[in-house]
């Protein structure tokens, strides 16, 4: 019943300026990604820089991935928006390109209630053409999606799992108890630091964004947790901090996650670090640290 | 050159539905505050549900209350906006129809810092075709517009004044303090119980909700603090805070403010009261609430 | 019935080591304060670092002042704790050394509800042998005292008054409405930025760090917003915002206005600028900054 | 060279008034943990009221609790202060008593800077005559530790581990991965939901409030999670949930977990459940909803 469980990379948008897509470098980003075994993409996410992009980009991006993956692996597609209707239209463009479902967090301008996102969420998931995951990201919507909210919610027969990138781990674990058993509903964990124990408690996967780099770091983790093996796991565990604590931290700002992953993506060769604005990529000084971090996982960088 | 000094109500949206406007509604209202002597409008800001309105709605209805103004007081349009370039275009069609000026709070999804704020804001007013207003809204932006980075964009030749919506009166005079004596750039307060006090302090105005339904009044309150008669001022106040405690604290979400707005709209005969999503306007309950505050503050309701 | 109208500085602790008093410097200070023509005074506040000292230290500092100010003018202590029974306890000491009143924050560890604070003074003012002050202060004890939780406990009659530290002026002027005309209750406000306009507004006074300092300044404010001289209002607000963006913002940490005034008064010889833990007094770079501060204010430093 | 490995209830203050030890209760308390099989015991903390309590009262329990444990298991004494000295002062009367170590929060008034907790930390580990625990409680205490502060102060001969309440695993992720290899540092896990897969991936333990009531249950999660017996780590995580979300979110307010175990030990017949200010112990309607959760867990309640 489950449609996917493993690793879902919440793909970054590469870009050329503001309003254009690094094209080639998209393309050659998802090959990346499906020669690393990931099981399924999300785009349009947090790391996809969503908000900060026009409709009219965002529509393409959606097309020209969907075009590009033609079916191997199962896409996601975000339509996360303060507005419902054009949540409803962007699922309707998605479904059209061939995605399986989308994921939404909730309004983020004006902070609704938990009985307002209740009737929020079950308006959109009516409205949709495509089968809804929930996405808690508090830090950003300043709402939580209450346990209680979400137990409610999970009964809709259009809404089929939550993504949590809120980091509280009671939380989740609430959310395992509550509905961890139930066969039509899955759970995924947003901050990679965490797939490894959330999968050995019962989570169905991860949406990670070091899997845009390091695809077959996060399968194996999944693959080892899932299976259990707790010596495997801990091994993983201090790669995937070691990426965490090193490419994640350079700079001082909250957008420092991200501009590493972009960074990294374009020392790698695989695409542009284009950061669409209020962002701007990281300048030459932090740009250097980024290249030693990864030259010491073991990287080749192409400059 | 001040291109506004006075009350500029935050107009509300008239809706029908979720992505349908209520034509008849805005053009009465548009008449009613006209009539109570504005001193210009703004559009499409948070009291006018504008993140919560499909773009398609939003360009309508700056279209649409453009017309009807025709030129007999300046019209400001919001076009804070996640993403650069849709500002930007909004920017265009406000100016095409008529608009002199545009809001922008801050980009409202990923948190920038205030280095971030400078560049994105820089880059705004660089690409708009007409002068930008800042507008500080913490609450719902998460980020403060600190005094320090307001200072620095002021010089900016395109950023001509700013509309603080903090209700935080030690930072809105250190703007007055610092940026107070500009002639080419105006400060305009946001909640309507500070506009006595901020115009006697040196204020250029109030963007305050309650001018949709009651625009005398706050004309009134500006012209009084404008001369100085403080008498007159304490008087009005006293009918202001009547309004505020009243009419915006029926029910028990943040949201309370904006359905009191719409509700009392609808029982004075003027528009629809739907809300737009995540929303729901009030019930028959609140509804009576709202009614019974209206007759204690001398109106008379349709129904 | 109002017990105090004006200008009551939150006298600073002078400190000459983290369990030490500067008896001599203290008692310097009490007599440039009252010589500058406060209308009382308030210890053991947030400006007063009273959580930071022993209780053996704030008992002795409660002595030390009362004994020097021997009835010239009233003295409110501050017995904030997260203990019922030590605020009991020191309200005892404060009234046996001739304070008239206390003032109270809510607990500040483990954060109550509304309805918990109102159980919470509700017993303390029972407990209590002096009347008390409430004392919003919501950035430091996380918690609102929201204007119905006031509004309710204003009925108490060992409950005389509220001091606002907020600088929310939309929640102020509500107080203002709802309490505005009680005889028995009485409203100051914290932030010395916004004195002038509370005091035009209808509120009994302000309780402004600044006035350890400049005592002559604030009270003159305090008596041109009395007397609504609306020119002198503005005139003495430029100088107010001046100490407020010199002395207060030199710095980097939430500490600096705490870290200034004290660095202040030691420059202009009144009393030591050691401070107790967490913090740590101004070295030389900072100090330099205040002392040129002090002089574009027209003071002559010691040093 | 670790001190403690295992379970380490943060033992609640049993009382019979706001300034009253229920000293019976705590007596039959600290014998139904140690025949529960605990590994140390926690006076003080969050769960023990700590900050509600007189300073006297605090004395007494830490004298009274030690006494009844006669060096059965080693006991720690929460120290958390707004002022250094009272904090020295107790860790004396601790080691006195027997105690072998404290803990302490941040000082939580006036929230300091990342580098002056570093300043305070270091000088109170200096000045504290027992090794300290570092005690990162950000809901409560307003700061987060950060990692990077943490390992500073790792470094120090006398802080020698770290007390995690955030429920953020990002955070404890990052601490296992930069500290988890010392032997002279713990790292221990606060909330109970996350022993289990904490101590999994390197924890050395958990302080568990719940182990006030079922301190087998933790020892058990404990002993499976140290053993790498996930199939047991994921049976004992069902019923550590189940009391989780019944016992500890029964009524509508932030003390709903400490009000949730203090009811269940009345129940129980291990003490009084008596809560000091700012909180009212459950009232009849509550009790009951608390007496089904118990009665659904297998307990036998003495009413």
């Amino acid at each position: 019943m489950k449609q996917i469980k493993g690793i879902i990379p919440p793909m970054i948008t590469p870009l050329k300026g503001n309003d254009e897509l690094d094209r080639e470098g998209a393309i050659r980003l998802v090959e990346h990604m499906i020669a690393g075994g990931v099981h399924a993409l999300f785009l349009l996410g947090t790391t996809g820089e969503a908000q900060n992009l026009t409709y009219k980009l965002r529509y393409e991006f959606v097309e020209l991935v969907l075009k590009q993956v033609a079916g191997r692996i199962p896409v996601l597609v975000g339509v996360t928006d303060t507005s419902l209707d054009e949540s409803v239209r962007l699922a309707e463009h998605a479904k059209a390109c061939g995605a399986v479902g989308v994921v939404a967090a909730a309004p983020y301008y004006f902070a609704p209630s938990q009985q307002e996102l209740i009737e929020y969420y079950t308006a959109l998931a009516d409205a949709l053409c495509l089968p809804l995951y929930l996405y808690n990201m508090p830090s950003h919507v300043k709402v939580f999606l209450e346990a209680k909210t979400v137990a409610t919610l999970a009964d809709h027969p259009n809404i089929v799992g939550l993504k949590d990138s809120s980091a509280n781990m009671t939380y989740f674990e609430t959310l395992i108890y509550l509905l961890g058993d139930r066969e039509d509903f899955s759970l995924y964990v947003g901050p990679e630091e965490l797939t490894g124990e959330c999968v050995l408690l019962g989570a169905d996967g991860g949406v990670n964004g070091g899997a845009n780099m390091f695809p077959e770091l996060y399968v194996a983790m999944y693959n080892a947790a899932e299976a259990g093996d707790l010596k495997k796991v801990r091994e993983l565990q201090r790669r995937i901090m070691q990426i965490s604590t090193s490419i994640y931290t350079v700079g001082k700002y909250g957008s420092s996650y991200l501009k590493g992953v972009k960074c990294s993506l374009s020392l790698l060769g695989i695409c542009d670090d284009y950061l669409s604005y209020p962002y701007r990529k990281f300048r030459s000084e932090e740009r250097e640290k980024i290249r030693q971090a990864l030259v010491a996982l073991g990287c080749t960088c192409v400059e």
